[in-house]
């Protein structure tokens, strides 16, 4: 097994075995899920899936949902957090329209499945079809991947998107709406209430227990796309790196449809999104990060891979007890 | 204030205001200790202190003394894991001998104290003369650092040297040495036992309180190497990153010293070593990263200076609300 052989180099290093510790781990968890040694030059791309949320008519955010395609605009610009981190981190990015509101934006990939899903407060946010058709755009990101990237970094942008998330946690998990319900981008606490009532409501209305079923009523077209990119990897053994709360919400959606397809998976950080921790928990994840960060895009994801990076180079360029002369322990 | 105008340009960015967390967090941090914005290119250099310490005799640590020296040698041709960091990150090193036993490494910068510590369970680690000139060292990094650097990073080497801040924390902070003694770089568990004895007697045979004799008494010279920097830097207000347990043994002794020189210190990580947490309690600190390492050199403070490095470009590229066209909130 490759990564055995991963661990004897890790553990023949000049520094005590074990004590680069999560470095050290994400090193073989890479080998784990690639069936590869990890490559020198590690070829990453981030996936930032964008579309709107009918479910913004109750007035769930503190933004108005115009500023989805104003962000799109942002990012096709480069001037938005992920472009800026992934140009530091060498990560190509890829911008896809799954389903924005307004006239489509020049120079992003046109996948839109329609003009935001519905309010899931009144009705499915879609239907079973546009759940699939949003999983394959997802799947295709990894199909074009193939030979092209050793690692596919997830993000999104959807004002309203944290209401979806936090309803399929609830959904999924069988979590309490008043206990998980966070403010998303900003919202006061009259706000969070109202956002958790409407959560309730929508959970009463769609009673269904079927996963693909849950995924249509309650979520958004990003995060069935971040769903079907998540079983597409790991039918592909190409490692996935997740950001926060709502990359973590298509981890949920991926887990309920098929279980195994979250060993492809890697959890970058805990968001500050108050249902984050209950989501990770049920998602049995342990995050490499925890700092603060609430932005999604895939922001987190890249300062993951940012560590990986780091650990990939020490795997490859660390002296040897033997190269280094030095003594073994007593 | 120049904090102030950094605060605000952060809210002006396309993201919810706060919603990068921590990494808004340490560029206001930089901007309050230098005095100054981050500058777009951080220039960043690590001192890596390395020595021996006579308390290895009593059998405290998993590794032979020599390994020390053998480290020093690895530092120098590039192969260590602080080495591969470094590179990685582009951050210079400095790899400073104050007081490794054995000839003297060349290439190494020779600033021996003298050859290890004694045996601080029999007598003072050193004398007073001894704890001012390791810390003049650590000073004179500093003095050559203006103009030159804009952060430094502090890492350490030295076999047994996870005693001595045990020590020192033990002296300082007033825990117990059975509560809070650990394997270092890899006791079994009957090693511990004896390590945390042999802190005890040491506690036990220096009942000083008087802060430079409880560092001369129980500390290393690269520990208090670390100190000297600490309050070098605060004066100087350059930031320091410091590493992991011992490097915050340098800070415990900084601040016993000279409450105010911990201003200037920003803490990059939690170790696995069992002390840390209680060690980062009494110095109120909260660090960036938790990832269960334990090697020092400086290595976890390289990571964290790899997210202070995006953290910097993201204040300088990303684009306003104004700029990006972007809505404000509701």
């Amino acid at each position: 097994m490759i990564e055995d052989s991963v661990r004897r180099r890790l553990d023949a290093l000049t520094k005590p075995p074990g004590s680069l510790g999560r470095l050290e781990e994400i090193v073989i968890r890479y080998a784990e899920i690639s069936g590869k040694e990890p490559p020198r030059q590690l070829r990453a791309a981030a996936f930032v899936f964008c579309a709107d949320h009918g479910v913004t008519e109750e007035g769930v955010s503190a933004w108005p949902r115009e500023v989805t395609r104003q962000m799109v605009r942002n990012f096709v610009a480069g001037g938005a957090a992920i472009n800026v981190l992934c140009r530091h981190a060498s990560i190509a990015s890829h911008i896809i329209d799954v389903g924005v509101c307004g006239d489509p934006v020049e120079g992003v990939e046109n996948r839109r499945i329609a003009c935001g899903t519905k309010n899931f407060a009144r009705e499915p946010a879609m239907s079973l079809d546009q759940a699939r058709q949003a999983m394959q755009v997802g799947a295709q990101c990894v199909e074009q991947s193939a030979g092209r990237y050793d690692l596919l970094l997830c993000g999104e942008m959807g004002i309203g998107n944290t209401t979806a998330a936090t309803a399929l946690l609830c959904a999924y998990a069988g979590c309490d709406p008043e206990a998980v319900t966070g403010p998303g981008a900003g919202l006061d606490a009259a706000g969070v209430s109202r956002k958790a009532a409407v959560i309730r409501r929508a959970l009463a209305l769609h009673p269904s227990r079927h996963p693909l079923e849950i995924a249509a009523n309650l979520g958004g077209f990003e995060i069935l796309a971040i769903a079907g990119l998540i079983r597409q990897a790991a039918a592909a053994r190409l490692p996935v790196m997740l950001d926060g709360f709502i990359s973590c919400a298509g981890a949920l959606v991926a887990g309920a449809l098929e279980p195994g397809s979250l060993n492809a998976v890697l959890y970058s950080h805990c968001s500050a999104e108050r249902g984050h921790r209950a989501m990770l928990e049920f998602l049995k994840a342990r995050p490499l990060l925890d700092l603060d960060m609430r932005l999604g895009e895939g922001t987190g994801a890249v300062l993951a891979t940012m560590l990986m990076q780091a650990a990939i180079r020490i795997y490859h360029e660390m002296a040897t007890f033997g190269e280094a002369g030095v003594s073994s322990r007593n």
